[in-house]
């Protein structure tokens, strides 16, 4: 209780120091106060000290912020999500991203360490089954667990870590979780891992583990585990890097005038919002990169040059809004630049390979051969060739747009007598643009296996 | 000439794009159009097409231009700066940061390439010694470039270029030019290299030179080498990134009033210009940083635990200055992107090596045993120690304002019975304050070798 106390005190310092009055503060408490016997005066006490009201959140508002987070931040449309914190874990059916039935359970993984491994030693197989054989139990009163859509989203501390170590156990690089899914197999990978250590050498031996979550990364590993098991859940879970507060944050922000909080497009949303954050000037002219670029990939796949896939479309669309936001660094080398902000300030409903075909495109959208460099675990079959499609497209579109003010208005390709030719729409002269164009023979042909033309 | 014009254009449109009025355009010409015949023909044209009225410069006008790109971009109070393009070379003596004896010749890189090394062949000791015959007969008209001061700074694409290469063949990490120095040693050793390949192999074969450079490189390094031989500049040049587009610019930002167009002290401007670019809030935070850390580091100065030297404390400060900037990529991991934002967005006026110092102590402002990981070929003797001070002192000042809003008023480090006591001035509890502080510990330790302990 002191030190809540002490940690609060220090927040709402530093919300004072920011310009917030305390009542525009939506300080929000969970299963651990909730079910505290002293909450009534751990809550007058935290008044008192730091003029924060904090409003003690119901079991189902705590699955329904969980679940805000989650919808908002992945592309989960029919599904369930996992919300797993200290003292207790939600359950949250999503249909059609709408939330359905809900549960909430005295299953954190503080309080299962504390009932289960209490002892932080290594730990037995009849341990790991009694844990797993409580939560099965409790999960009995929740029958439509099996009935939800097979995409299973987990929110909270113990999911993103179980993220990162399986990240790290693959060899992926450290793009951040969201996104990543924990197969099964994974999963059990890192129980077997943790129960044969003492938990005080589980952060120093398993990679990715962070050491304030040594003690804990079991118990709530095993949560997860039974609740794949119990729901069928059989791809997995995927990690979000959004939770309860984000939740909270965006039902203030989406909630208005009745609406349900959600982002119409969460995908685009995160790119506008990304793009947002560092703007390009002219403002049109990553729209119009886009638009061009989008034609042309639309042209090629017409003509058969490749299969046209909708989502690499849209990992197009996304490179080209973003490919100048490394400006806001530096304009040397900003294309680099603008590699590292999507890497790291993060696409939301992205998947980590998804985010590093957009960064790779983004990386090559002026020069040099397109390669996955330190990316490459992270790329499937076929997304070499992808990369060159994306980087060449956006590269023959920021070209076009040279001048920065859409003096090529359209961009059409043919593909005639075994080349193909571009044929432009221009409101002034065509030279710069066409010698743009040109400079970009080489991975073009590389890409689609054509020599290029500008008609 | 065509290209000249389509070039223009070009950037003329992009200008208009961007909401400029073409007579809101600064267009200088220099050297090349300077001396060229048919220039008139070529400015009437120009404006005709583009609508921009280009400025020629006189030699004068373009070595003073690149006198101001130099003295705002680094820390030279006396010595001398040589600018070197295409078609001329200017030097410019520098007394008490002001311009004093300039020159400007056709010794530029393309011109010499065309009269001395025209085939693009391997270049003979014969062919090279001529040219430097040449470049030190035409500097026998400046008998006062022998009489500045010994420091000297260069400006333009062939400087840029030979620091990178210098940078490279010295196996330094690639965190840009600024601040760059290519001893007469690694130069001599790159123009060598340079002459015994064809000037075709000249960017294949020597790390860090642009294809773009291949065919004139050799000529502009033989050229500086002659000036440095010529001038007696035995410690070499040192680069810079600004130029004389950066001089044009600095006039106009600064020379208001007929006052001289420089900044007061370039090294504190840089950092303030790099603060200015990720606002921080609130934003005292990292000013009351600054003061809490170089309080802290003169009291222990003052106590013998350390040399106390002012560079030192000057890189503490930018530290403190800049700790947080990476905020505006990311809350999460943004003590790595503050390193990223000040080893990319540059910190002109200080070494690559002070840079580095600055961005790894940013980097551990938070956690972890400081390293000068990939940065540690520019790490100096005593840089690694240097680190740990920078690291601990803004750690323990970033502690005590964990709350951002100044409680923390006064701290005062005392050395007492073989340890280190810190006081602190309190507006309200300390108790976290206190907390923060002695998690640091174990590196105060490490780089104080003293306990340290909170009065």
């Amino acid at each position: 209780m002191r030190r809540a106390l002490e940690t609060m005190e220090v927040f709402a310092h530093f919300a004072t120091a920011s310009g917030l009055e305390a009542d525009e503060v939506d300080a929000v408490a969970t299963s651990a106060i909730r079910d505290a016997t002293n909450a009534p005066s751990f809550l007058e006490r935290a008044r008192e000290q730091t003029g924060l009201h904090v409003r003690v959140l119901s079991k189902a508002e705590e699955a329904r912020y969980g679940y805000l987070a989650a919808v908002n931040s992945t592309s989960l449309r029919d599904g369930c999500v996992l919300d797993l914190g200290g003292g207790s874990m939600q359950l949250v059916a999503v249909e059609d991203r709408r939330a359905g039935d809900l549960g909430s359970w005295p299953l954190g993984a503080v309080r299962m360490t504390e009932r289960f491994l209490p002892d932080g030693g290594k730990a037995s197989r009849k341990q790991l089954d009694k844990l797993r054989a409580h939560v099965a139990a409790e999960l009995e009163d929740a029958p439509w667990l099996q009935r939800t859509g097979r995409r299973l989203v987990g929110v909270g501390g113990t999911v993103r870590n179980l993220a990162t170590a399986a990240q790290r156990a693959a060899g992926l690089p450290d793009v951040g979780v969201q996104g990543q899914v924990v197969t099964p197999d994974a999963l059990g990978e890192l129980v077997d891992r943790f129960a044969s250590l003492p938990a005080a050498d589980r952060s120093k031996k398993v990679p990715g583990i962070k050491p304030s979550r040594a003690d804990l990364i079991l118990a709530g590993a095993v949560v997860v585990q039974a609740v794949l098991d119990v729901g069928g859940f059989s791809a997995g879970i995927e990690a979000t890097e959004a939770g309860l507060r984000e939740g909270v944050f965006l039902e203030r922000h989406l909630g208005h005038d009745g609406r349900e909080p959600l982002w119409d497009d969460v995908r685009r949303a995160s790119v506008r919002n990304l793009a947002a954050q560092y703007p390009v000037e002219p403002h049109e002219h990553p729209e119009h990169v886009a638009r061009l670029a989008l034609t042309l990939f639309d042209d090629l796949a017409a003509a058969g040059l490749h299969p046209g896939d909708p989502l690499e479309r849209e990992l197009l669309w996304a490179a080209a809004e973003l490919h100048d936001i490394g400006m806001a660094v530096d304009y040397d080398d900003h294309h680099k630049h603008s590699r590292y902000l999507i890497l790291n300030a993060g696409l939301p409903g992205f998947s980590p390979r998804e985010v590093a075909l957009v960064a790779q495109a983004a990386r090559y959208h002026r020069k040099g051969m397109p390669s996955p460099s330190d990316l490459a675990p992270l790329f499937e079959k076929g997304d070499g060739q992808r990369l060159d499609r994306l980087a060449v497209l956006l590269r023959l579109a920021e070209g076009l747009e040279r001048s920065r003010d859409q003096t090529v208005r359209e961009a059409h390709a043919q593909a005639v007598d075994g080349e193909v030719r571009l044929r432009l729409v221009t409101d002034g002269s065509a030279t710069v643009p066409r010698w743009a164009a040109m400079r970009e023979v080489e991975l073009f042909g590389r890409a689609f296996d054509r020599r290029l033309a500008v008609a």
